[in-house]
Protein backbone atom coordinates (compact mmCIF):
# COMPACT_ATOMS: atom_id res chain seq x y z
CA UNK A 1 0.00 0.00 0.00
CA UNK A 2 2.62 2.70 -0.85
CA UNK A 3 1.54 5.71 -2.79
CA UNK A 4 3.46 6.62 -5.74
CA UNK A 5 6.12 9.23 -4.52
CA UNK A 6 7.00 11.12 -7.81
CA UNK A 7 4.50 12.27 -9.99
CA UNK A 8 4.83 11.61 -13.54
CA UNK A 9 4.29 15.39 -15.81
CA UNK A 10 2.79 15.67 -19.09
CA UNK A 11 3.92 19.09 -20.63
CA UNK A 12 2.48 20.71 -24.23
CA UNK A 13 4.80 23.10 -25.23
CA UNK A 14 4.95 25.86 -28.01
CA UNK A 15 8.28 27.74 -29.42
CA UNK A 16 9.54 29.90 -31.72
CA UNK A 17 12.36 28.37 -32.93
CA UNK A 18 14.76 31.04 -34.72
CA UNK A 19 16.62 31.50 -31.53
CA UNK A 20 17.41 27.69 -31.15
CA UNK A 21 19.70 24.96 -32.04
CA UNK A 22 16.85 22.54 -31.81
CA UNK A 23 14.93 20.55 -29.63
CA UNK A 24 17.52 18.92 -28.53
CA UNK A 25 20.76 20.20 -26.42
CA UNK A 26 23.04 20.83 -29.24
CA UNK A 27 27.34 21.23 -29.22
CA UNK A 28 26.93 24.89 -30.43
CA UNK A 29 23.09 26.90 -29.50
CA UNK A 30 20.86 26.36 -27.20
CA UNK A 31 18.34 23.50 -27.48
CA UNK A 32 15.00 24.33 -26.27
CA UNK A 33 14.93 21.19 -24.20
CA UNK A 34 17.74 22.71 -22.10
CA UNK A 35 15.81 26.16 -21.58
CA UNK A 36 12.41 24.22 -20.50
CA UNK A 37 14.24 21.92 -18.04
CA UNK A 38 16.18 25.40 -16.34
CA UNK A 39 12.63 26.52 -15.64
CA UNK A 40 12.15 23.61 -13.47
CA UNK A 41 15.52 23.57 -11.73
CA UNK A 42 14.67 27.44 -11.18
CA UNK A 43 11.35 26.72 -9.39
CA UNK A 44 12.18 22.79 -8.23
CA UNK A 45 16.66 23.45 -7.44
CA UNK A 46 16.68 20.01 -8.87
CA UNK A 47 17.92 18.71 -12.35
CA UNK A 48 14.94 16.69 -13.83
CA UNK A 49 15.21 15.00 -17.43
CA UNK A 50 12.49 15.94 -19.99
CA UNK A 51 11.79 13.36 -22.53
CA UNK A 52 10.41 14.12 -25.70
CA UNK A 53 8.04 13.01 -28.60
CA UNK A 54 10.35 14.70 -31.26
CA UNK A 55 13.51 16.38 -32.01
CA UNK A 56 12.72 19.08 -33.92
CA UNK A 57 15.74 20.70 -36.13
CA UNK A 58 17.55 24.03 -35.68
CA UNK A 59 14.59 26.66 -36.50
CA UNK A 60 11.85 24.61 -36.66
CA UNK A 61 8.90 25.60 -34.50
CA UNK A 62 6.30 23.81 -31.87
CA UNK A 63 2.70 24.50 -31.27
CA UNK A 64 2.45 21.58 -29.88
CA UNK A 65 5.36 19.40 -28.33
CA UNK A 66 4.61 16.93 -26.20
CA UNK A 67 7.43 16.09 -23.41
CA UNK A 68 7.32 14.53 -19.93
CA UNK A 69 9.40 14.41 -16.80
CA UNK A 70 8.81 12.87 -13.18
CA UNK A 71 8.97 14.89 -10.32
CA UNK A 72 9.02 13.91 -6.30
CA UNK A 73 5.46 14.41 -5.37
CA UNK A 74 6.36 15.92 -2.54
CA UNK A 75 8.05 19.01 -4.32
CA UNK A 76 5.27 19.97 -5.81
CA UNK A 77 3.61 22.45 -3.27
CA UNK A 78 1.15 24.12 -6.13
CA UNK A 79 -1.49 22.30 -7.86
CA UNK A 80 -0.64 21.12 -11.13
CA UNK A 81 -2.79 23.55 -12.73
CA UNK A 82 -0.50 26.57 -11.65
CA UNK A 83 2.69 25.02 -12.35
CA UNK A 84 2.94 26.50 -16.34
CA UNK A 85 1.97 29.86 -14.71
CA UNK A 86 5.34 29.18 -12.79
CA UNK A 87 6.86 27.98 -15.48
CA UNK A 88 6.20 30.52 -17.59
CA UNK A 89 7.52 33.31 -15.40
CA UNK A 90 10.79 31.42 -15.86
CA UNK A 91 10.95 31.00 -19.32
CA UNK A 92 11.62 33.46 -22.13
CA UNK A 93 8.64 34.20 -24.65
CA UNK A 94 9.66 32.68 -27.35
CA UNK A 95 9.23 29.75 -25.32
CA UNK A 96 5.85 28.60 -23.51
CA UNK A 97 4.45 26.15 -21.76
CA UNK A 98 1.00 26.02 -23.07
CA UNK A 99 -0.82 22.68 -21.20
CA UNK A 100 0.21 20.37 -18.21
CA UNK A 101 -1.24 17.76 -16.59
CA UNK A 102 -0.43 14.21 -14.76
CA UNK A 103 -0.12 11.56 -16.59
CA UNK A 104 -0.50 8.01 -16.33
CA UNK A 105 2.77 6.62 -14.01
CA UNK A 106 3.77 4.34 -17.66
CA UNK A 107 3.28 7.71 -19.93
CA UNK A 108 6.16 7.91 -22.14
CA UNK A 109 6.12 11.34 -24.64
CA UNK A 110 8.19 9.19 -27.31
CA UNK A 111 7.09 5.75 -26.83
CA UNK A 112 3.18 6.33 -26.40
CA UNK A 113 3.25 9.18 -29.52
CA UNK A 114 -0.07 7.22 -32.18
CA UNK A 115 0.75 10.13 -34.70
CA UNK A 116 2.31 13.52 -35.05
CA UNK A 117 1.09 16.28 -37.24
CA UNK A 118 3.45 18.79 -39.03
CA UNK A 119 2.35 22.06 -40.58
CA UNK A 120 4.28 23.96 -43.81
CA UNK A 121 3.81 27.37 -44.60
CA UNK A 122 4.93 28.85 -47.67
CA UNK A 123 4.36 32.45 -49.27
CA UNK A 124 3.61 32.22 -52.84
CA UNK A 125 3.98 35.81 -54.28
CA UNK A 126 6.80 38.39 -56.03
CA UNK A 127 7.08 40.08 -52.44
CA UNK A 128 7.44 38.21 -49.07
CA UNK A 129 4.91 39.19 -46.36
CA UNK A 130 7.09 40.92 -43.80
CA UNK A 131 4.49 39.87 -41.23
CA UNK A 132 5.10 36.25 -42.00
CA UNK A 133 8.54 35.92 -42.84
CA UNK A 134 9.61 34.21 -39.66
CA UNK A 135 7.12 31.60 -40.28
CA UNK A 136 6.99 31.11 -43.71
CA UNK A 137 8.56 29.92 -46.48
CA UNK A 138 8.69 32.89 -49.37
CA UNK A 139 8.18 30.95 -52.86
CA UNK A 140 8.06 33.93 -55.46
CA UNK A 141 7.68 32.01 -59.07
CA UNK A 142 4.49 31.01 -59.85
CA UNK A 143 3.59 27.58 -58.92
CA UNK A 144 1.29 24.77 -61.22
CA UNK A 145 -0.81 24.28 -57.76
CA UNK A 146 -2.94 21.14 -59.56
CA UNK A 147 0.29 19.65 -60.35
CA UNK A 148 1.38 20.11 -56.91
CA UNK A 149 -2.14 18.12 -55.64
CA UNK A 150 -1.22 15.26 -57.43
CA UNK A 151 2.11 15.11 -56.13
CA UNK A 152 0.30 14.97 -52.94
CA UNK A 153 -1.28 12.35 -53.20
CA UNK A 154 1.77 10.01 -53.85
CA UNK A 155 2.73 10.17 -50.23
CA UNK A 156 -0.57 8.92 -48.44
CA UNK A 157 -0.58 5.21 -46.89
CA UNK A 158 2.33 2.52 -45.77
CA UNK A 159 5.77 3.39 -47.62
CA UNK A 160 9.69 3.05 -47.89
CA UNK A 161 10.38 7.03 -47.40
CA UNK A 162 13.99 6.15 -47.30
CA UNK A 163 14.72 8.78 -50.37
CA UNK A 164 12.79 11.59 -47.99
CA UNK A 165 15.05 11.15 -45.14
CA UNK A 166 18.39 12.63 -44.21
CA UNK A 167 20.89 10.05 -42.89
CA UNK A 168 20.80 11.02 -38.97
CA UNK A 169 17.61 9.78 -38.31
CA UNK A 170 17.78 8.14 -34.81
CA UNK A 171 14.92 5.90 -35.03
CA UNK A 172 16.51 4.15 -38.79
CA UNK A 173 15.06 0.42 -37.83
CA UNK A 174 13.28 0.60 -40.62
CA UNK A 175 12.34 3.59 -42.96
CA UNK A 176 8.72 2.59 -43.75
CA UNK A 177 6.27 4.92 -42.49
CA UNK A 178 2.09 5.64 -43.04
CA UNK A 179 0.86 9.08 -43.57
CA UNK A 180 -2.71 9.40 -43.38
CA UNK A 181 -2.58 13.60 -44.61
CA UNK A 182 -0.61 14.89 -47.27
CA UNK A 183 -3.12 17.91 -47.76
CA UNK A 184 -2.40 21.04 -49.48
CA UNK A 185 -4.52 24.31 -49.16
CA UNK A 186 -4.36 27.57 -50.72
CA UNK A 187 -5.92 31.09 -49.06
CA UNK A 188 -4.49 33.80 -51.57
CA UNK A 189 -0.73 33.50 -51.42
CA UNK A 190 -0.24 31.42 -48.47
CA UNK A 191 -0.27 27.81 -49.40
CA UNK A 192 -0.37 25.45 -45.89
CA UNK A 193 0.38 21.83 -45.85
CA UNK A 194 -0.59 19.71 -43.25
CA UNK A 195 0.99 16.17 -43.04
CA UNK A 196 0.02 13.38 -40.53
CA UNK A 197 1.31 10.38 -40.10
CA UNK A 198 2.36 7.32 -37.59
CA UNK A 199 6.25 8.99 -37.50
CA UNK A 200 8.79 10.75 -39.15
CA UNK A 201 11.94 10.47 -40.47
CA UNK A 202 14.74 12.91 -40.29
CA UNK A 203 13.78 16.26 -42.09
CA UNK A 204 11.34 13.80 -43.97
CA UNK A 205 8.74 16.69 -43.85
CA UNK A 206 10.84 19.06 -45.51
CA UNK A 207 11.74 16.68 -47.50
CA UNK A 208 8.16 15.81 -48.76
CA UNK A 209 7.64 19.72 -49.16
CA UNK A 210 10.70 20.75 -51.13
CA UNK A 211 9.46 18.01 -53.63
CA UNK A 212 6.53 18.93 -53.61
CA UNK A 213 7.38 23.09 -54.42
CA UNK A 214 9.86 21.80 -57.03
CA UNK A 215 6.74 19.61 -58.80
CA UNK A 216 4.66 22.67 -58.79
CA UNK A 217 8.04 24.68 -60.06
CA UNK A 218 7.76 21.67 -62.95
CA UNK A 219 11.21 20.84 -61.96
CA UNK A 220 9.10 17.16 -62.26
CA UNK A 221 6.15 15.62 -62.92
CA UNK A 222 4.47 14.23 -59.98
CA UNK A 223 4.40 10.83 -61.44
CA UNK A 224 8.09 10.87 -60.96
CA UNK A 225 7.16 10.77 -57.26
CA UNK A 226 6.30 7.38 -57.07
CA UNK A 227 10.13 6.31 -58.74
CA UNK A 228 11.51 8.79 -56.16
CA UNK A 229 10.10 6.43 -53.45
CA UNK A 230 10.65 2.96 -55.19
CA UNK A 231 14.79 4.53 -55.28
CA UNK A 232 15.03 4.50 -51.86
CA UNK A 233 18.11 6.86 -52.33
CA UNK A 234 17.81 10.55 -50.88
CA UNK A 235 19.85 11.93 -54.06
CA UNK A 236 16.66 10.71 -56.37
CA UNK A 237 14.03 12.99 -54.30
CA UNK A 238 13.52 16.97 -54.50
CA UNK A 239 15.42 19.34 -52.42
CA UNK A 240 15.38 20.20 -48.27
CA UNK A 241 12.14 23.28 -47.87
CA UNK A 242 13.80 25.50 -45.27
CA UNK A 243 13.36 25.18 -41.69
CA UNK A 244 11.53 27.94 -40.76
CA UNK A 245 8.24 26.99 -42.33
CA UNK A 246 7.78 24.29 -40.45
CA UNK A 247 5.81 23.62 -37.29
CA UNK A 248 4.77 20.45 -35.01
CA UNK A 249 1.07 21.20 -34.66
CA UNK A 250 0.24 18.02 -32.60
CA UNK A 251 1.15 14.84 -31.42
CA UNK A 252 -1.49 12.07 -31.28
CA UNK A 253 -1.97 9.48 -28.12
CA UNK B 1 0.75 68.88 -76.87
CA UNK B 2 3.12 68.25 -73.88
CA UNK B 3 3.84 64.89 -72.73
CA UNK B 4 3.57 64.93 -68.72
CA UNK B 5 6.75 64.87 -67.55
CA UNK B 6 6.43 63.70 -64.21
CA UNK B 7 4.91 59.71 -63.07
CA UNK B 8 2.56 59.77 -60.32
CA UNK B 9 3.27 56.52 -58.65
CA UNK B 10 1.30 54.28 -56.21
CA UNK B 11 2.52 51.60 -54.20
CA UNK B 12 0.88 49.08 -51.56
CA UNK B 13 3.73 48.92 -48.43
CA UNK B 14 4.08 45.80 -45.94
CA UNK B 15 5.64 45.86 -42.88
CA UNK B 16 6.13 44.46 -39.71
CA UNK B 17 6.12 47.96 -37.26
CA UNK B 18 7.98 46.08 -34.07
CA UNK B 19 11.46 48.00 -35.46
CA UNK B 20 9.86 51.57 -36.23
CA UNK B 21 8.77 54.64 -34.42
CA UNK B 22 5.58 54.43 -36.64
CA UNK B 23 5.40 55.38 -40.32
CA UNK B 24 6.38 59.03 -40.00
CA UNK B 25 10.18 60.55 -39.58
CA UNK B 26 10.20 60.96 -36.11
CA UNK B 27 13.23 62.49 -34.03
CA UNK B 28 13.87 59.38 -32.06
CA UNK B 29 13.81 56.07 -33.68
CA UNK B 30 13.26 55.13 -38.02
CA UNK B 31 10.13 56.23 -39.50
CA UNK B 32 8.92 53.24 -42.47
CA UNK B 33 8.61 56.47 -44.48
CA UNK B 34 12.25 57.09 -44.15
CA UNK B 35 13.34 53.84 -45.15
CA UNK B 36 11.20 53.49 -48.56
CA UNK B 37 12.35 56.88 -49.33
CA UNK B 38 16.17 55.84 -48.83
CA UNK B 39 15.20 53.10 -51.32
CA UNK B 40 14.31 55.18 -53.93
CA UNK B 41 17.23 57.70 -53.55
CA UNK B 42 19.22 54.63 -53.87
CA UNK B 43 18.06 53.40 -56.98
CA UNK B 44 17.31 56.88 -58.19
CA UNK B 45 20.49 59.04 -57.12
CA UNK B 46 17.48 61.64 -55.83
CA UNK B 47 15.37 62.23 -52.77
CA UNK B 48 11.51 61.69 -53.26
CA UNK B 49 8.96 62.67 -50.82
CA UNK B 50 6.25 59.75 -49.97
CA UNK B 51 2.95 60.52 -49.38
CA UNK B 52 0.83 58.20 -47.21
CA UNK B 53 -3.43 57.31 -46.88
CA UNK B 54 -2.26 57.30 -43.17
CA UNK B 55 0.10 57.81 -40.40
CA UNK B 56 0.43 54.65 -38.46
CA UNK B 57 1.86 54.65 -35.11
CA UNK B 58 5.86 53.12 -33.39
CA UNK B 59 4.90 49.31 -33.48
CA UNK B 60 1.98 49.08 -35.30
CA UNK B 61 1.90 46.77 -38.35
CA UNK B 62 0.69 47.32 -41.83
CA UNK B 63 0.06 44.68 -45.00
CA UNK B 64 -1.55 47.37 -46.95
CA UNK B 65 -0.36 51.07 -46.36
CA UNK B 66 -1.04 53.06 -49.83
CA UNK B 67 1.60 55.93 -50.58
CA UNK B 68 2.69 57.35 -53.76
CA UNK B 69 5.51 59.92 -54.86
CA UNK B 70 6.35 61.83 -58.45
CA UNK B 71 9.40 60.27 -60.36
CA UNK B 72 10.40 62.10 -63.31
CA UNK B 73 9.45 59.95 -66.01
CA UNK B 74 13.04 59.74 -67.52
CA UNK B 75 14.53 58.66 -64.77
CA UNK B 76 12.47 55.07 -65.08
CA UNK B 77 14.54 53.14 -66.59
CA UNK B 78 12.66 49.85 -65.97
CA UNK B 79 8.95 48.84 -66.35
CA UNK B 80 7.18 50.22 -63.54
CA UNK B 81 6.20 46.29 -62.69
CA UNK B 82 9.91 45.65 -62.41
CA UNK B 83 10.14 48.45 -59.65
CA UNK B 84 8.61 46.68 -56.83
CA UNK B 85 11.39 44.08 -56.95
CA UNK B 86 14.32 46.74 -57.84
CA UNK B 87 13.01 48.62 -54.64
CA UNK B 88 12.45 45.03 -52.60
CA UNK B 89 16.34 44.38 -53.17
CA UNK B 90 17.65 47.84 -51.08
CA UNK B 91 14.81 47.46 -48.32
CA UNK B 92 15.40 45.47 -44.94
CA UNK B 93 13.00 42.39 -44.40
CA UNK B 94 10.60 43.68 -42.34
CA UNK B 95 9.52 45.98 -45.22
CA UNK B 96 8.30 45.34 -48.56
CA UNK B 97 6.54 46.67 -51.09
CA UNK B 98 3.98 44.88 -52.37
CA UNK B 99 2.33 46.21 -55.30
CA UNK B 100 3.31 48.96 -57.13
CA UNK B 101 1.71 50.96 -60.08
CA UNK B 102 1.21 53.93 -62.15
CA UNK B 103 -1.73 56.19 -60.90
CA UNK B 104 -3.66 59.11 -62.42
CA UNK B 105 -1.41 62.26 -62.10
CA UNK B 106 -4.15 63.79 -59.61
CA UNK B 107 -3.89 60.87 -57.60
CA UNK B 108 -3.11 61.65 -53.74
CA UNK B 109 -3.33 58.40 -51.34
CA UNK B 110 -4.53 60.53 -48.68
CA UNK B 111 -7.01 62.46 -50.34
CA UNK B 112 -8.35 60.22 -52.49
CA UNK B 113 -8.94 57.68 -49.82
CA UNK B 114 -12.50 56.21 -49.47
CA UNK B 115 -11.93 54.32 -46.58
CA UNK B 116 -9.40 51.97 -44.02
CA UNK B 117 -10.02 48.43 -42.60
CA UNK B 118 -7.65 47.36 -39.68
CA UNK B 119 -7.37 44.65 -37.96
CA UNK B 120 -7.01 43.77 -34.39
CA UNK B 121 -5.57 40.21 -33.33
CA UNK B 122 -5.68 38.95 -29.70
CA UNK B 123 -4.85 35.63 -28.14
CA UNK B 124 -7.44 34.64 -25.11
CA UNK B 125 -5.73 32.13 -23.42
CA UNK B 126 -3.96 31.65 -19.85
CA UNK B 127 -0.03 31.06 -22.03
CA UNK B 128 0.67 33.41 -24.63
CA UNK B 129 1.34 31.16 -28.17
CA UNK B 130 5.22 32.41 -29.26
CA UNK B 131 4.58 32.54 -32.65
CA UNK B 132 1.91 35.24 -32.72
CA UNK B 133 3.69 37.07 -30.01
CA UNK B 134 4.92 40.10 -32.14
CA UNK B 135 1.25 40.14 -33.64
CA UNK B 136 -1.32 39.63 -31.61
CA UNK B 137 -2.31 41.09 -27.73
CA UNK B 138 -1.99 38.74 -25.00
CA UNK B 139 -5.70 38.68 -22.74
CA UNK B 140 -5.01 35.55 -20.40
CA UNK B 141 -7.94 36.21 -18.71
CA UNK B 142 -11.47 34.61 -19.54
CA UNK B 143 -13.43 36.73 -21.41
CA UNK B 144 -17.40 37.52 -22.02
CA UNK B 145 -17.89 36.76 -25.84
CA UNK B 146 -21.61 37.63 -26.21
CA UNK B 147 -21.05 41.12 -24.19
CA UNK B 148 -18.05 42.10 -26.66
CA UNK B 149 -20.25 41.14 -29.90
CA UNK B 150 -22.84 43.55 -28.62
CA UNK B 151 -19.81 45.94 -27.62
CA UNK B 152 -19.00 45.96 -31.19
CA UNK B 153 -22.20 47.07 -32.33
CA UNK B 154 -22.46 50.51 -30.59
CA UNK B 155 -19.40 51.33 -33.09
CA UNK B 156 -21.29 50.96 -36.27
CA UNK B 157 -22.15 54.07 -38.12
CA UNK B 158 -22.01 57.77 -38.49
CA UNK B 159 -20.64 58.66 -34.69
CA UNK B 160 -18.56 61.45 -32.77
CA UNK B 161 -15.47 59.48 -31.93
CA UNK B 162 -14.07 61.63 -29.76
CA UNK B 163 -14.05 59.45 -26.66
CA UNK B 164 -12.03 57.21 -28.54
CA UNK B 165 -9.21 59.22 -29.62
CA UNK B 166 -6.39 60.54 -28.35
CA UNK B 167 -5.20 64.12 -28.75
CA UNK B 168 -2.41 64.03 -31.45
CA UNK B 169 -4.80 63.63 -34.32
CA UNK B 170 -3.49 65.56 -37.41
CA UNK B 171 -7.31 65.98 -38.76
CA UNK B 172 -9.14 67.38 -36.05
CA UNK B 173 -11.44 69.30 -38.10
CA UNK B 174 -14.26 67.20 -36.42
CA UNK B 175 -14.25 64.37 -34.85
CA UNK B 176 -17.05 62.59 -36.75
CA UNK B 177 -16.60 59.17 -38.19
CA UNK B 178 -18.25 56.45 -40.21
CA UNK B 179 -17.67 53.12 -39.51
CA UNK B 180 -19.17 50.67 -41.89
CA UNK B 181 -17.68 47.55 -40.05
CA UNK B 182 -16.16 46.29 -36.36
CA UNK B 183 -16.70 42.54 -36.43
CA UNK B 184 -15.29 40.24 -33.86
CA UNK B 185 -14.74 36.76 -34.93
CA UNK B 186 -13.37 33.83 -32.33
CA UNK B 187 -11.02 30.98 -33.49
CA UNK B 188 -10.18 29.18 -30.81
CA UNK B 189 -8.00 31.21 -28.24
CA UNK B 190 -7.47 33.78 -31.30
CA UNK B 191 -9.52 37.04 -31.65
CA UNK B 192 -10.12 39.08 -34.43
CA UNK B 193 -11.47 42.29 -35.30
CA UNK B 194 -12.50 43.79 -38.63
CA UNK B 195 -12.96 47.30 -38.30
CA UNK B 196 -13.89 49.79 -41.60
CA UNK B 197 -14.41 53.07 -41.92
CA UNK B 198 -14.16 56.20 -43.81
CA UNK B 199 -11.81 57.50 -41.65
CA UNK B 200 -9.84 57.03 -38.33
CA UNK B 201 -8.88 59.73 -35.55
CA UNK B 202 -5.91 59.32 -33.48
CA UNK B 203 -5.31 55.90 -31.79
CA UNK B 204 -9.04 55.44 -32.66
CA UNK B 205 -9.27 51.30 -33.32
CA UNK B 206 -6.81 50.77 -29.96
CA UNK B 207 -9.39 52.70 -27.89
CA UNK B 208 -12.10 50.90 -29.60
CA UNK B 209 -10.75 47.26 -29.09
CA UNK B 210 -9.35 48.32 -25.71
CA UNK B 211 -12.98 49.32 -24.71
CA UNK B 212 -14.91 46.18 -26.15
CA UNK B 213 -11.99 43.56 -24.40
CA UNK B 214 -12.40 45.78 -21.21
CA UNK B 215 -16.34 45.05 -21.49
CA UNK B 216 -15.28 41.61 -22.03
CA UNK B 217 -13.34 41.60 -18.42
CA UNK B 218 -17.01 42.74 -16.80
CA UNK B 219 -15.62 46.45 -16.30
CA UNK B 220 -18.23 48.12 -17.91
CA UNK B 221 -21.76 46.97 -19.90
CA UNK B 222 -21.83 46.95 -23.35
CA UNK B 223 -24.46 49.38 -22.84
CA UNK B 224 -22.48 52.07 -21.17
CA UNK B 225 -20.45 52.90 -24.68
CA UNK B 226 -23.40 54.99 -25.83
CA UNK B 227 -22.51 56.96 -22.69
CA UNK B 228 -19.20 57.20 -23.52
CA UNK B 229 -19.65 58.31 -26.85
CA UNK B 230 -21.96 60.40 -26.19
CA UNK B 231 -19.66 62.17 -23.18
CA UNK B 232 -17.01 63.18 -25.75
CA UNK B 233 -14.06 62.86 -23.35
CA UNK B 234 -11.72 60.42 -23.79
CA UNK B 235 -11.67 59.91 -20.24
CA UNK B 236 -14.84 58.56 -20.30
CA UNK B 237 -13.93 55.43 -22.55
CA UNK B 238 -11.82 52.33 -21.89
CA UNK B 239 -8.25 51.88 -22.29
CA UNK B 240 -6.26 51.85 -25.22
CA UNK B 241 -4.93 48.60 -26.81
CA UNK B 242 -1.17 48.04 -27.21
CA UNK B 243 0.12 48.78 -30.48
CA UNK B 244 1.51 45.57 -32.12
CA UNK B 245 -2.07 43.76 -32.67
CA UNK B 246 -2.78 46.31 -35.11
CA UNK B 247 -2.49 45.70 -38.48
CA UNK B 248 -3.38 48.45 -41.37
CA UNK B 249 -4.82 46.06 -43.73
CA UNK B 250 -6.23 47.93 -47.02
CA UNK B 251 -6.65 51.44 -48.11
CA UNK B 252 -9.76 51.94 -50.32
CA UNK B 253 -9.94 54.70 -53.08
Amino acid sequence: MTVRESLKVKLTIAYDGAGYAGWQVQKVGRGVQEVVEEAFTKLFQAHYRLHSSSRTDAGVHARGMVAHLELPREKLKMPIGKLSLALNAQLPADVRVMQIEEAAPDFHARFNAKGKQYRYFIYNYPAMDPLLRQYAWHVPQKLNFAEMKRATSHFIGKKDFASFANNRSYEMVTTVRTLRRCDLRKSGPLLSFVIEGDGFLYKMCRGIVGTIIQAGQGKFTSTEIAKMLESKDRRMAGMTAPAHGLILWKVFY
